[in-house]
């Protein structure tokens, strides 16, 4: 059994409106997580050190950026963890597609696992699809979130 | 310890010449894989009970597709394991863009873990890290890639 | 002569607001449909279900979706009736480019009759222009509302 | 029944090695077909003539055309037939988005429907589903291909 | 001397806002002109009449639509005069890109002078121009227009 | 009647087998014209002489150029002579985007008459088109080029 | 030591709060600049002697400009200083891209040094990077700036 | 004087054929550089070893990557010297759209000079002319340059 977390990192704390919503489900599955601003760009010694002591603490770590989004890809570069990649729509974004490639786009040999943009909260889900593996309390409820899911559609009326 | 495998499915044959790396870099980290074709459009049956019993067989699935690229959307929706997508920019494909779409761009509560175009040989390193996690003999196999990987770009002499 | 009807399906409810101008214009003209949720990702067995059936109840199928929108390819999958696609520009779509590619790039052998972004309306006239061949006096209703949109343009004038 | 058939035409004779894809299938099925050339932009008379009489020879019409791609939105303005138009990447084509968008970018009123690019195979495919719904032999002959294609698809061994 | 005026046409009565500034434009310019709307898609005979008899009442048409936008290249399949075509960001455009290209890619044989998405008075300059040829009283306005824009490029100061 | 001649210029001889379309539809048209090098960004001042002083020696000018394009936009900001601009998918060219979107999207003011990606030829016909209005006979052979295009598609056969 | 400054020039004065932000940047630098509307299209002129005689009075030249945006690029023919440019995402800009692509996509010989879209202030600090390799001061300045921004980054919380 | 270098570095040895054009003409400057392969995601140490040292050896780096290219980015991130950035079209890149907005696109306070893609010609000019600030025989010979550039077009015949 692991007594490590989910990391999640963002390149600007005005990300956070978005990766709240990765903090919120990884919450709601009772999962422990760290959350903190770590930038490619304007920290890159801490960025660097968070990086290569990554799997002293975490598990998986899930970094969210915008624009040229390099934190995703660095960090990948630095650890053998899984790092889930969240394209952020920033302000400075050209419709959010150069943070989608940026991201997304990772030469062969350093994986990031890219989700949708914005898409935080598929990002939680992932991390946790990944701990439950190893972890059947986990595994069962993400089991039943999928269920819950399901019935709520199914119970939709149109008007 | 896990008996597990990974899965590694593709709409097409097709896909095999760029699917297969993921399975050349699964096999060098001695780790079990089924290869097999998994059409949604073609073997919709075959692919929902391929997905709804994937997690009896499978730990991690690995799904490529091009074009209107379902496949790996449509396993993450019939089960909770975690699925890799690897869009493929097939013969008819729009330069890829409709494959990496169609993967990514999931909605919140499915996600699929979307890597760069093509790109299956980080599919299958992230498989990897992800059973690395409760494998220490691979977690150190993926270490020694990644120095390797290193290695080999330190002696590089330009002419 | 055929009792069958329309069938308006959507992976949101959120999507009905656009979908309805599909229903409206099968309304105007007195053809029966049916509109429901059906999520390909989120109830996928539902859809499945629905889309193997579907030619028991309906002679024609509108399926309208957003994002990487599974819904319309899938229904196509399992079913050989006439299926006709709406790329939905939802709030987790890249300005529609996602939801209209996903739809489009259907592989040879699994058509689906792709009409512009958000064009529900556009959808409902394609059933109506397809049941309209075996059914005379819908005939002479689109002819009808033919003429009237263009009388409705003749008449306008510029200020 | 209907003694009607289904006509193809495309806007260049560079077009009909793609085109011949659609009249295959139709072929296959033992419907008939009639295949001409009919520019919206070089003979806009013909085409004009051609889409307003349609109704007394055709079911359904199939068009194809590349680059700004007017043919099949301009004939579906002259007929209340269903129309399926065939975006083709011709040589003057920019990676075949013009085609794309010009024939699927259709106003509310006067519905398209649009397969994937130089997918003129779906078009037949399609135009045959129409047809289905009031011809029971044709029925059976689209699930008897669908059932092939699943069939080919379950065989494949990958080596 | 030329007795004959520019005619400004539109797909819709919505696209007028936009367009009236190619008519302020020639009314500046003290030149003629009479502005319409002509649907390609909903009036296609009326679209036919008018481009077919343009050169007996014209010299030069201007012609605005938006989405699919057919109606700049009809006109100039059907006639020999100059057609100026503006690309129209209409509430059914994604993002301008099917209107600019649907007429700008118009293929060899059948031009269409295109100017920048929406704008509509470099469609009334052009006009102008072209008209200018063989105006010098024309010819002498357009070149104060351009010392006038000149001068007040000149007087702008930076606060 | 006018004795001036159709400029074709370009910025660079690699553009000529493309420019030189416009060339041989003049010459078919028995109009005079003059073809030469003129770089924006190589020989400015060169540039900045030939437009200043094009009206005195032409009646069109049509200019070709690839990238980052700003060949006919320039000589547009130095003549009151409409402008025909050529955007070429040179080598250096993002699949001919930069060359399209430098040339078509011009600021109010200064308008660029666009012709389709590499569409040399239609740049020929409409600079003729432009000259037919003030010269009888080259408006008969403009409808003689129509009528011919015409027929020559009326009379295509389908193998 | 350099008694020389920044340009700070731009397309339109409805640029300047965007560009503003390059001059703020600067004037925290104590770097001496002017900035004035230069107009590539409404003055070419201008903007032709503003260009052949800038190493008269600058070191570096920034340039900002939005749609077909020719303003770097032909600042950039006509001296030998470097020339940063900076795109702007104006109001008759098709989300950027064509501001962009113009001023990024210099045909070799004559480079634009491009900064990202509305990034004027990174077009300040990039020439003050450039003055610095002269000028120990500010060279210390651009460190120490460096130095803020990593600990503004490290001291932010996340509620 | 200065006695320091330009760095030309890049993601791979495959992106040499490209950046030795940036080599090519530094060489024919007369001035000197240095050439490596710097790889941001398979030698980060090195790379931020590089980057951290730079202004020791070099006055400006030249860095060019392909696909999520973060090499250029990365290295501004650590350094107060000028980067120039040059995206790469390499095989694993989409038509180069990832490369050229991964480079630059990058956030306000860490800018990245960025050139055309594969443009590493202009890269070596463009640190040239920041070089040329301080030397003036350097400056002389850009100046000769753009002379003989101009020359060769001048005298440039169409056949």
């Amino acid at each position: 059994m692991s007594s490590k977390k989910i990391a999640i990192v963002m390149g600007s704390d005005s990300d956070w409106p978005i990766m709240q919503q990765a903090a919120d489900f990884i919450d709601a599955m009772q999962i422990e997580y760290e959350a903190k601003v770590v930038s490619a760009h304007r920290t890159p010694e801490f960025m660097f050190e968070f990086a290569k002591n990554a799997h002293q603490n975490y598990d998986v770590i899930i970094a969210g950026a915008g624009g040229a989004a390099h934190l995703p890809g660095m960090i990948a570069s630095l650890t053998h963890l899984p790092v889930i990649g969240v394209p952020i729509k920033s302000s400075n974004s050209i419709d959010g597609w150069d943070s989608l490639l940026s991201i997304l786009q990772m030469p062969n040999g350093v994986p990031v696992a890219t989700v949708a943009l914005n898409a935080a909260k598929n990002a939680g889900i992932l991390a946790c699809q990944i701990l439950a593996l190893n972890n059947t309390a986990l595994s069962e409820k993400l089991i039943a979130y999928k269920n819950e899911m399901k019935a709520s559609v199914l119970e939709k009326k149109l008007s």
